[in-house]
């Protein structure tokens, strides 16, 4: 059963042919293509024009990128070779702003390389390191799921916001995660995702994947959130995330803080689902970018103008969600429930499972 | 002044050459071009297909298709006129069920219709009565944008949603009236439009006629609502209404509740600005028919499937935004303040303008 499963399931970002392959997101729904990227410079762009996107599933990307920088390096020296990286890092970095994985990813296989002796072990330290960041990540999305699905119920209706799927990471993904690990539990949930204007990867990636799954999902325009939330349609809301504070404040997709406000209007839990990656322990709310994007994916769509001519668009990429809308962080160390005061040390280092206020939040009639 | 203001004002319904007139709304912002109505049919077809929405629009474009069916009728007889008429009357008004000026411009015109002696009395009665209507529209919409730019001040970003403008009228707007006027009486305004998934009427519309009339507008995902207000950028709100019950209740394009609840999260005044012919007097909020149209308009855009294949979309056309909601209705008499409890009599035909509390409106910190 876990194996037949295991062959179905779609892989985002892989290593083969000493290459990274990874899904085309901007050709989905229509054709489901692997592009190969043979030197780091293809995964800056995969990045940048959003063939890959997703936190988790940049980080990984980026990780490997930095494995192609070491493939490809000609370096005799360790000196060097470590060069050639810091560049490949550099220009990795820079590719998106606010996801915080992206970093984390990179810093992980940086740190690793530094650790080697000579240009052989940095290498093959890079490569094995990026690989099982990617195994890894599977493994933390299950967790993440099995801890999850307990908040779920047979016959919930489960709002959902872009794509925090199998897309957006190796594999699994995390929200979406979550409703998959509810699914195998044997529970019955519907998914109502949300088109998310403007690059639509709730139309396009979250309907595709959970499609994919037999997992029965409607599809909303953004504008309808409000609307179904008053007729009482909704039992909860799980989203990813691309940065989490130690505040509790979350930096996610346009379009979740105005969910997550709707969510505590019409006392819907409002839930997020993201790795102990997502985590930023040092940075304040004020220091986090918030990237803006080209304003023709607004004035646009395809290459077709939809917007009068001359007009501008504003166009974040993301928005921050305070941790007083938030009911609870699914993570792959446990659920942690409000109020939310993270210190990195008694979040990551332990084996144990975190303590959870489960048995409160199993309650839907709790926010 | 006023009068090369009035030459260059966009038109969208009128009657010209036996026939009506209006702005193929589904080409723009692309091409400006004018669809003629021979028949009354004809303008079923278009107020079904949207070529012609907005709630006064739909009422003064379905009276010319009464005067359309009038003028073909080749009924010898006072009865077999009036049931021709009766035909006409029934198919216009089933094109649509929520916006409630359908309604009121069919029962007008038919209402004289039935005090017409003879044939020819009736046939050109219901065309000056239809006549006449357009007219009062565009006076009913300037009156409107007086009295309701005392609300806006020199320098205020306007946040607006869908198309309340000339193009949901005969001309000058209900919400994009009031900002005309506020502009027109020297306030500079800047717009913030949302693009308003599925139809896009934000996009499409609002933008193209904003920018004709060189008043800034900005265009933003209705993802970024939420984010634009909480950074304080937005001093209020002001949408039109295809129905307002005498509690206050008003239905409104999807997505006008839940911009509504954020304004009111975020202190930002929120105004409706319509006609007198849209309140509705009789129904019950349960009386009212939301429609629901074809889930193409979510799962595709144009022509192009953007969702995956076999997926279903949930499409409702309009929500209700509750009075407590409302920080004030702007209408021809005047802007009527909360708490509401409407009488037709208090309303209509009185020829005084309503007494109201603009004072306490004017202070935006109030809502």
């Amino acid at each position: 059963m876990k194996n037949s499963k295991r062959k179905e399931m779609l892989q985002t970002v892989m290593w083969k042919e000493d290459s990274v392959f990874m899904i085309d997101q901007t050709k989905l729904p229509t054709r489901l293509v692997y592009v190969k990227c043979k030197k780091y410079e293809d995964v800056v762009n995969a990045i940048k024009n959003m063939v890959v996107r997703g936190a988790p599933a940049i980080g990984i990307s980026a990780a490997f990128g930095l494995a192609l920088a070491a493939k490809s390096s000609n370096a005799r020296t360790r000196t060097k070779l470590m060069s050639d990286l810091c560049r490949a890092y550099e220009e990795l970095r820079s590719t998106r702003p606010t996801a915080v994985n992206l970093f984390w990813g990179l810093d992980r296989v940086m740190g690793k390389a530094k650790t080697g002796k000579n240009l052989l072990e940095i290498k093959s330290g890079i490569l094995s390191e990026a690989k099982k960041m990617a195994k890894e990540d599977i493994q933390t999305n299950m967790e993440m799921g099995i801890n999850g699905a307990g908040l779920l119920y047979d016959g919930d209706t489960v709002m959902t916001h872009c794509n925090a799927g199998a897309l957006a990471t190796s594999a699994y993904g995390t929200a979406l995660g979550v409703i998959r690990a509810a699914k195998d539990a044997g529970k019955l949930i519907r998914v109502i995702a949300t088109e998310t204007r403007p690059v639509m990867q709730g139309s396009r990636l979250t309907t595709y994947e959970l499609h994919h799954d037999n997992i029965d999902v409607t599809l909303i325009p953004d504008t309808a959130v409000g609307h179904i939330m008053s007729r009482g349609q909704i039992k909860c809301v799980i989203v990813g995330a691309d940065r989490i504070l130690r505040s509790g404040h979350v930096f996610n997709k346009i379009g979740t803080y105005q969910i997550a406000l709707m969510a505590r209007f019409h006392k819907v839990p409002f839930y997020v689902a993201a790795p102990m990656s997502t985590f930023d322990f040092k940075s304040d709310l004020g220091d986090v970018p918030i990237e803006q994007r080209l304003e023709d994916e607004v004035l646009k769509i395809g290459k077709k103008r939809i917007a009068a001519k001359g007009v501008h668009a504003f166009n974040p990429a993301f928005d921050v969600t305070p941790p007083e809308l938030i009911s609870g962080i699914i993570t792959e160390r446990g659920v942690l429930t409000p109020p939310f005061n993270f210190r990195q040390e008694s979040l990551v280092g332990k084996n144990e499972k975190i303590r959870t206020l489960k048995m409160k939040l199993s309650n839907p009639s709790i926010i």
